[in-house]
Order: C-alpha cells, then structure tokens, then sequence
C-alpha cells in the first residue's frame, strides 16, 4: 500500500534531482545558488547533494556568512561548492551541491581510479582527465555527497578570523577546522546526504523488493557507497559460502539419525563411532572451510574494491582527519606543511594507555560473568535451604542484575573507548575507524561469548553448551526478525507514512526537512557485530550443534532483504568514505577461524564418545588429549599453509597492480626532478594550491 | 709471511685496476680495447672487470666474432662493453670492461638506488643522472661485475645468425639466448669477475687479519655484493644477539650447580624446584628471544638493504631470466614483447610434480632412519646371540651404510631440485635461486635433525637427547673449525702461496690466468644451511642443554674470521646479483623459531624432574599435558603478536618509502600519458630500445 505511494511519488519526479532542482533554481532566477568560479562548471542543472541543518538562533547575517564561505573559491579559502539558502535567507537550512571541478580535483586527491580510455582501471589524474571515459559523470552519488563532505571537513581558517552574528569566544584562530567549530559553536547541527528519490526507489525494486537472489552490488555502491556495498558482498558471500556445511550438517544429522534408530533395533554395539566421525566431518571441515571461505572472500573484496575504483586510495597523503592535532611541521612524505604526531608517542599511548584500559573492561566482564555464577549458585543455596515467596524473588535477582551490569559496562565502555582512540590520535580517518572498531568489538565479542567459553572450558558441560547454543541460534533469530523486520515495518508505516502522503504539492524544502526528521543511521557496526558473532557460534562450537550452518543461512537469508530494507528506508542518507575492504573486520573474522581450530579440537575431546571410544580402544586420557593436540598442530599448519598458497589478489589485479607501479616507475624516472627535496619554504600549504598541475605547459 | 707478499704486490700495483688497465691499454696502444659507441663514455683508463674464459679448440675468427659483438652497441643486438682479446688475437682469454653508459643504463634498469643530491637515496633515473652525487663512480666494484655478467647474459639474437668458426647445428635462432648457446657450444667456458687485488688487500685488512669486533660491511658489500655483505651482517648480528642466552644459560648452569651442591649437604627435599625453573626460565627467554632476534634482524636488513641501495630492485619489470621459456607474448605489466608462462602452469607443476617428488624423498630420509633403527636393534641382538668377530664387525654395518645412503641421497636430491625448479620456469631468478634453495634446505634441514627429533618424540630419552646434542655440539664446533680454518690455511699456504709468488714480472694475463685456477666459490648456501642447523639446535633443545649459546657464540666468533679469509683467498670471485634481504633464509628461520615453541613445551613436559614435581603436587599427567599445551598455546600467541608489534621496517625507513610512493604517484598524474594500452605493434622489443627516455626534449 505505502510501497505503491512511494512508487507514485517517484515516478512524478521523474528525472530525479534533476528536475527538481531546476524547478527549485527556477523559483528564484537561477542565482538563488552561489555563482560557479571556473566558466567549465556553468551548468543549466545543479543537484543538491547535502543538506546543512542550522541551529535556530542563527541570524541570516551568519548565514550569508557561511554561505559565502561554502561558495568560495578554494584558493580564497573557501570549500569551491555550492551553495543555496533555501526558501528565504533566514531559514535553517542551506543546500550543498558540487561544481564538476572541484569534484574532479577531489577525485584525484582521493586516489579514486575510473575507467580509463584504454579499458582498465587507473587512478584519476586531473590533468589526464579528457582521456578517462564519460569524465563528466563517472561520479556515483556516493562518492560526490562524500566529497562534498570532505570539503566541508577540510575547511581551515588562512586567518585569525571573527564569524559575523557569533561572540568573541568563537574567534577562529590560524588553521582552526572551520566546520569543527561551527558545530561546537552550534551554527550547524546537522550535515547530510540527501536521498535521491528516484534513484532510491530503483535500488530499491532491484534489492529486495522482489525475489531476486542476486543483490544489486554496483548500484549500491553507486547510491550508498563502498563500505556499505562491501558489508553486502560480505553478507552475500558468506551466506552463499553456507550452503557447504548447512548440506553436509543435514547429512549428518540425517545419517546419524539413521544410525542411531537402526541401533536402536539391532542393539548399541559399535553405534557411537559413525556419528563420532560424523562429527568430527563436520567439525574439520568447518574448520578448513573457514579459511578457504576468508581467503577467497579477500580475492572477491579486491576484485570489488578493484571494479569500485577504490584499489589504490591516497588516504595516506591527503590531509589529516580533522580531529587529528600535532605541531606544525613538514610532513616528510608529501612535503607538505601539516600537524605532525609522532608514531612513537601514538604508540606509547595505545600501549601504556589504551591497552590497559581495555584490558581492565575485559577484566570487569569476567568479573562480572563470575559474580553473576557465584550469586546464583548462592541464591539457589538460600532457595533450597529456606524455600519462601523471598528467595524465589530472589532467584532471578543475579541475571537482572548482571544483564543490568553488562548494559551499563558496555554503554560506559563506548563511550570511553571512543575517547581513547581520539586520544591516540590517529593521522588517518580509516587508521580511527579500525582502532575505534577493533575496540568495541573485542569487548563486544567477549560480552557475548564469555558464558560459552565458562560453559566449554571451565565446566566442560557439552550437553549444556549444546542446549545453551541452539537456544541462542533459535533467539537470536528471532530477535532479529523481529528487531529488523517487523519493528521496521511498524515505524515505516505509522512514522514514514505520514510524511509521505504530503509529497506532491510541498516544496522541495519541506521535503528535504523530512528527510532530516528520520533518525540517523547507526553505522554498520551492528550489522558487522551480528555477522561475526554468528560466525562466531559456526566456527568456535560447529562440532556440538551440526545444524548451525542451516539456521544461519536461512537468518542470512531474510537478513539480506531486511538490512536492505532499513538501510533505504528508515535512516537518513548517511555519508560513507570509499574503502578498499572491510577493515579489520577481516582481521576479526580471520583470527576467529584460527582459535576455532583451538575450540573445535577441545569440544571433540570432552564429548563423552570420544572418551568412551578411547577407553574401548585402550587409549588413556593423556594419549587421547595428546592425539587432539597433534591433530590441532596439523590442522592449524594445514589452515596456515591454505592461506598462504591462495593468493590474497586475483592473478589479473595482480598484473594491473604491478602494471601501474610500473608505470609510476617510469614516470618518476621521466619526471624533471622526481622528488623536490621537501623544503618548508616552498612546500605547498595545502593539496588545495596544489591542484593546478605545475607542469600543465609542458605537457598540453 | 705470504701475507707480507700479498702486501708488497698490493702496493706495488697502486690505484689498483686502474694502473695496470693503463698499462695493459699501453702495450697495444690503446685499441687493444673495443671502441667506445658513445662520446661520454670514451676514457683514458679502463679498468678491467670480467675474464672470458673461451674454450681451447675456438678459433680466432670465432673469438674476433664475439668480441666484436661484445663491443657492438645495444641498438644494434651487442652487449654495449668493452672487450679486449688478451696477449693476442688467437689467445684463450677475453676481458671485459663497461663503459659508463652502459653501466648507467643498467642500474637504471635493475633499479638500484643511489644518492640523490638532496641526500636520501633515490631510485637512480638515466635521464636525471646529473643530479645523483657522483654519478659517474657511484657504482661499486660487485655492481659493475655483475652488470657485465647481466649485459652478457641478457644478449639475444636479433635474427637467425651463424656463428663464424662454429658447426651449422650451432646456428642461432631469432631471440636465442647467445651466452648459453655459446656456454653449451663449448665456446665460453667460464665467465668470472676479476679481483682487485689492491682492494682485496685493504678489504681483509680490515675485516679479518686484526682483533677487531665490527666487520667493514659497507666494503663487504662494495667489494662482492650484498648477498655477501647481507650474510655476513647477519652472521655478526646473530652471534652478538647469543650474547643474552649465552650470559642466561652461564647463570642458570652456575646456580643450578651451587643449589645442586647445597642440597647435596642439606639433603634433596624441594631441590628440584629450583632447577626445573631455572630450564623453564630458560626455555622461555629462548623462545621469546628468538622472535625478538628475527624481527629486529628484519630492521636492521631494512636499514642495510636502504643504505646499499637495494630497496626497490625491479627484477620482476626487467628482462626474464635467461633459462626462462614460454610463447612469445605482450607482457601485460611492462607491456614488452617477451616469453610469456602462465602462473597457474607453474603453480600446477608445482603443486603436481615439485611437491611429490620432495615428499618422496624426505620419505626416502625418514625410511633410511627406521631402517638404520632397525638394522642397529636386528644387528645388536645378533651380536647378543652369537657374539663373534663377525657381528662385532656387523655393529658397524648399518651406520656406514646409513651414512653411504644419506650422502647418496643428498647428492641425488640436490640434481633433482635443480631440475624440477628448472622445470618450474621461473622468470625472474631470485625466484629461481629461493625456490631451489627452499627444496635443498627442507631436505638438509629434515637430514640433520631427523635423529634428533626421533629420540625427542618418539623415543622420548631427553638425556639420550643431551648427550647427543652436546656432542654434536662440540663435534661440528671441531669440525668446524678444522674445515673452516685448518684447511684454508693448509690450501693457501701450499696451494695459493706458490702463484703469489710470481706476481712481480708476469704479463697481466697471465694474473688474470691464474685467478681461472682458483676453484670457483660454492655459494652461500653451505654458510647458511650451517647458522641454520645450529639455530635449531639452539631453540629447538635450548633447554635440555643450557650452554649451547655459550658454545655457538664462542663458535661464531670465530666463524666469522674463517669464513670471511674464505672468500677472500680461496676462491674466485663470484658473481652476485643485488638483492634486498636474506630471501628464503630469512622465512627458514622465522619458521624454526615458532616450531621451538612446540618442541621446548613437549621437551619441559617429558623432563622428569617436572613429571615428578607434578606428581608430588598431585597433578595428573593429562593435567600436566593440558597446562603444557596452554603454555605453548600462549607463547604462540605472545610471540605472533611481537612480531607484529614490532615493525618490519624502522619508521625512517618506511617514510621515505611512502615519499617515493608518493612522488612516483605525483609524477605519474602529471607525465602526458601514464599507461600507454600494450599493443603489441608499438610495444618495445626489449627494454635495450626504450632507454633514450621519449620525452627528453619536453624536460631538458
């Protein structure tokens, strides 16, 4: 019903932000958009691209102010886009848009490669620019709202600087980050992409809203970027790479099944080693599946980051991230005056700072799960000795307050993570993201996994662990129903509705203000955490609970459609910045396979077959636990060797790596002086100056 | 005494090769040198750097052909040297020198780097060559040898060709390899750069005829190359890092005595506490110092392979090695016509033939073993029975013919390596030599310590295990020393001495002559096989026999001397290619050092004194097992996670890569085209053609 309106809405607005921006450049005479500097950008149509949303009590004279700051040329020090107010000059919003330039200038800064005239992927090269193909549009929408953030991020006063409208106290200081201290000063409160209705309703029919079963990859890196277009391969990928162990968990439990009935008929004799083996099957060859699937998810993730352009991004030589601090200096790399920090000073953070800090959350977690086991086996003590209304009160009074303990760890421990890795002051944005992530997620991943673990190894209680493992697929499942299908259907129909009815005759810009109504989106962290938690029950316990594999690939399945879904239809457009992987969530899932092999040996050990099988067979417990031993040294052997001998990169990335580094090679050697020595004189301020190439003359 | 003639003849020859390359030039007044093509290149002097041996029966009509193509230009199918016919026309001898040019142009190609005026070290560019300090000397003694022996060997025939004076089955094809055609004609029998015995002279002096503590290494590396100088860093670096073990292993030997003979008086109640900590202590350190030994080796090898210019060598953009085949194709990298062999060809004859054939005959050594344990436990009893002067000459019977096969073996193995990694086609040759050595040294590896590891884990004896090491321990020190030492004074002195003796009157050929009469130099491949065998003896058993660093340093110190005088005066100077850090070897020992985990963990558990502690604690032996295997489980980790703490390469290091990276990506932006697409028709036959840079007139 709602589908078939938003279908309507679409098709009126047909041509996307196209038209609908001329209509809205129309209705004030084309100027209502700041003038475009460089005569190659004048176009008939501009799209709007991001919203800026400003604090109320901002008067216009600010506003004009920013404006101005936003349209100005980037040698002036201004950000060189666009900019229009809005519906009048004292409304809070302002729209951003992007002239082709500095779009294309920000292309090469960004180490983006595009389809060369020759047919393969090169980096761009600004002033190569006519010999890459269709150079006008190769953009994505992704990566144009992404450099229009990046531009507004890259903002830095040339000059001790008072903003009109603001008090003293928000003077901006030399190489102040202008767009930091808007925020702080609260003159902006919101900056994001803008959804393209039209494009948004095409993703989304090639998505999920039929039964498709191939997602749409390179749309949704072209609308949403490539993080979330990696995590979508990813969960694709993996999901896919089940069917594997889901077959042969039904064969197993199938044939032991059997076995186990025939057994029953003919009488227990020799029953117990077929579904030993069967389980052993499984459990080694989930273990090598693991890896073989994680190596040839990393030849998929460069062949994607390849087809996406994002290969060989420049993250390193641009500038710092803007919440990156350090004395001014040269930077020896690019030559560049910048803040520098000393790695060893980062370094002596994370170790002296970071790492115990960590360590003492990880602490309280344990601490926390063994409380928690103390007061229970004490409150079914007072239970059993006293028995009144009181103690069976009391019985559940430890889970609640260990859940209540664990919450607020975890709510605590973002928060303090987060100022840890600004503390450790990362150069890089990507270098933040990982460390910030690799954070949350050892704490997250122990959180849930500590009970498995107390429950594996501490009390060696297989049944227990078993019992406990399926209840948790079967819940989890259904949380997660719930949580991703059905609650965002509810919000979508009784929040999203409403504002979607009042589309045909509103202006544009109480259209974009909806957008700015819906929550913004939380990041993939979540979606990642659940993967690899899940990952985590397959791979660290496969061996106790052969039907894992099944359950998780029909969650996977319904997963695709409904993290598809919230992602198009109930956050705000969030911005992504281009990335050649998943980060360390490769790490986190490769390392995961690697003590799987260490878990799996250790449940087949303890299963009471085994040892019964030992005994018939004469083995004692020490040569039993010595076998396991040497079967765990060969299969970790055996998983390093898999990852070594698959090669990371497909043999054609390979070649067209090594092809660009040879060509870089040559150009170096041909170039006047391949490396000015870096001198802090000469040395250009900033990329921004730099962007006209120097040697334009000789070479055109 | 010989030393003191050495001396005089180095002093009378001063400005070494020079003078006597002026004088030799003299008698045949100037031409006896081929012309130079270039006008820059054309000297007074011309040092001489190369002997071609030729075969007895080549005629002079066959020696002036190959001179003559030695002396043509590049362009035109030569080797662009210089080449001088000896005493006369129709003698057995040609010498080889390189013009300046040529010389550039080569370490271009190899990508070697040289100082750069700015005073880091840059990749050296042909076209900017004014703007490396000293460019016309930079080259080093090893570099300008090696770039002959590259130049010869890289000699094609443009068309199909006769040689003059050779049979017609000897006629070259188009594109065939002239030096091997000619090696396996019979017309060149060897090919081996010349000493300079004047540098030889300073060279040893300060390497190995004083007290002194440092080696020149910097000379080592101008003087035979740096895969000399790189295993001669690593030799020292490896034994001062013996130092902590050693000074460890005295501590704990000395108070486990004292506390041994304490408790003699006292009486022996908790006495072994001590002493089982005092190995573990041990066991531990070596463990751990092990990685932190290869991870700051792989620093150091960083710094010295950046200050001898061999960071960014660019074998795998040059000419294929000459043994490499395959169809004539574009090379997609380089975009260069030039034999073509698909990876996966190679990789399937790897994974098909070279992996069997390996495993065949390490299963061949394991057999021998079993066959000797057999054959000795068979013999044994038969002497038991019978007890004669036959089976008492029987005893002996399975080790000789245990020895006779090993040694058999070894000689057979080391044919069939050569052959499969031939058949392997590699095409650059660092992968030809590193795959060839990896086979050899598995085998040798597997050969030494078979023995050792049959009595660790399989007969479980660690004071059989004791002894044996000790004495294999102090017997290779002895034979060490005997062969290293005794004997390359006793050859020097018997065999060296009496062509030392004639310097003074002989017409120089007749020097370079007797040079062809040394034998030529072995390889390096013995001098590493031998580090590595004790640096398993060291951390695979370092704690059944605490002194064996005490023994290996004392050992080391003076291996150094020995192996330096060896390549000094025994042998001809060998030919080596530059490359950037130990290659295979420096994997073998990183593997050694995790797999000593495992056999110290299992070493601990079987000591006695351990099984008898835990007994007395009331631990069972499968409890004893698990905390064995926790133990080792943690030291893996600790250990995997120090090598990636700490760096690869120090930090300088890595910025001034990153500046490199940086400017060849500025560069390659800013050239007119940066990839020309590989079309076959434009592509340049070899890199020969393309080193007048295009663009010269757009940047001078």
């Amino acid at each position: 019903m709602d589908k078939a309106g938003g279908d309507q809405g679409g098709a009126e607005v047909k041509a996307g932000g196209q038209t609908l921006l001329s209509r809205l450049s129309a209705s004030s005479v084309r100027p209502g958009w700041t003038k475009v500097s460089c005569p190659c950008c004048v176009s008939e149509r501009v799209e709007p691209l991001v919203l800026v949303k400003l604090g109320e009590k901002v008067g216009p004279e600010t506003k004009r102010w920013l404006i101005k700051l936003i349209g100005a040329p980037q040698t002036d020090g201004g950000a060189g886009l666009l900019a229009h107010p809005g519906e009048d000059a004292s409304g809070d919003l302002i729209i951003v848009s992007a002239p082709r330039c500095t779009l294309l200038r920000a292309t090469e800064e960004l180490g983006l490669c595009k389809l060369y005239r020759s047919g393969d992927m090169e980096a761009f090269s600004y002033q190569d620019r006519n010999n890459f193909k269709d150079s006008g549009r190769f953009l994505t929408l992704a990566e144009r709202q992404f450099i229009v953030k990046y531009e507004l991020d890259g903002l830095r006063a040339q000059r001790d600087l008072r903003i009109p409208g603001l008090l003293d106290i928000y003077t901006l200081q030399r190489r102040d980050n202008i767009w930091q201290k808007l925020q702080s000063a609260g003159v902006t409160l919101d900056t994001f992409p803008l959804h393209n209705t039209n494009k948004l309703k095409d993703l989304s029919e090639a998505w999920y809203s039929g039964n498709q079963l191939a997602q749409p990859l390179d749309s949704v890196n072209k609308y949403f970027g490539s993080p979330v277009a990696f995590y979508f391969s990813f969960l694709g990928f993996y999901t896919w790479s089940l069917l594997p162990p889901a077959i042969l968990g039904v064969c197993i439990t199938y044939f032991s099944e059997i076995k186990s009935n025939s057994s029953q008929v003919i009488g227990s004799e020799d029953d117990s080693a077929p579904a030993i083996s069967g389980h052993m099957l499984q459990a080694v060859f989930s273990m090598l599946w693991s890896t073989i699937f994680m190596e040839l998810w990393k030849r998929r993730s460069a062949s994607l980051s390849y087809r996406w352009g994002t290969l060989h991004l420049t993250e390193r030589f641009a500038e710092p991230r803007p919440g990156f601090h350090g004395n001014l200096g040269v930077n020896p790399v690019t030559g560049r005056v910048e803040p520098l920090f000393p790695d060893w000073q980062r370094e002596l953070r994370m170790a002296l700072v970071s790492l115990p800090v960590v360590g003492l959350f990880l602490g309280l977690v344990v601490l926390g799960m063994m409380g928690f086991y103390w007061a229970e086996a004490l409150v079914q003590q007072l239970n059993e000795d006293w028995d009144n209304m009181l103690t069976q009160i009391l019985l559940i009074v430890p889970s609640v307050l260990h859940i209540l303990f664990t919450n607020m760890l975890a709510t605590v421990y973002k928060t303090v993570a987060q100022s840890l890795t600004e503390y450790e002051n990362h150069r890089e944005e990507s270098a933040f993201q990982n460390h910030l992530t690799a954070k949350v997620l050892v704490f997250t991943f122990i959180n849930n996994f500590a009970v498995l673990f107390h429950i594996a190894f501490y009390k060696q209680d297989v049944p227990l662990l078993r019992k406990r493992l399926a209840s948790l697929l079967i819940f989890t499942q259904i949380i997660n129903q719930v949580t991703e299908v059905v609650i965002p259907f509810l919000v979508d129909r009784f929040i999203s509705a409403p504002h979607r009815t009042q589309r045909e005759d509103d202006p544009q810009q109480d259209k974009f203000r909806n957008q700015s109504s819906l929550p913004p989106f939380p990041g993939l962290f979540a979606e990642y955490i659940e993967l690899l938690v899940q990952f985590g029950y397959l791979s660290l316990f496969s061996c106790v609970f052969p039907l894992t594999a099944v359950l998780l690939l029909l969650n996977n399945l319904t997963e695709i459609r409904s993290d598809a879904y919230k992602i198009c239809k109930l956050f705000r457009k969030p911005f992504f910045p281009p990335v050649a992987n998943m980060g360390v969530w490769q790490v986190a899932f490769e390392v995961l396979s690697f003590v799987s092999v260490v878990s799996n040996c250790w449940l087949l050990l303890l299963s009471p077959r085994l040892q019964q099988m030992g005994q018939e067979n004469g083995m004692s417990s020490s040569n039993l636990l010595l076998s396991a031993v040497l079967v765990e040294h060969v299969l970790i052997i055996v998983k390093v060797i898999i990852s070594i001998v698959i090669p990371d990169e497909p043999d054609w990335i390979r070649k067209k790596r090594e092809h660009i580094e040879f060509s870089s090679m040559q150009a170096l050697r041909q170039s006047p002086s391949p490396s000015p020595p870096p001198s802090p004189l000469l040395s250009r301020p900033a990329s921004k100056l730099s962007k006209v190439p120097p040697s334009e003359e000789l070479t055109s």
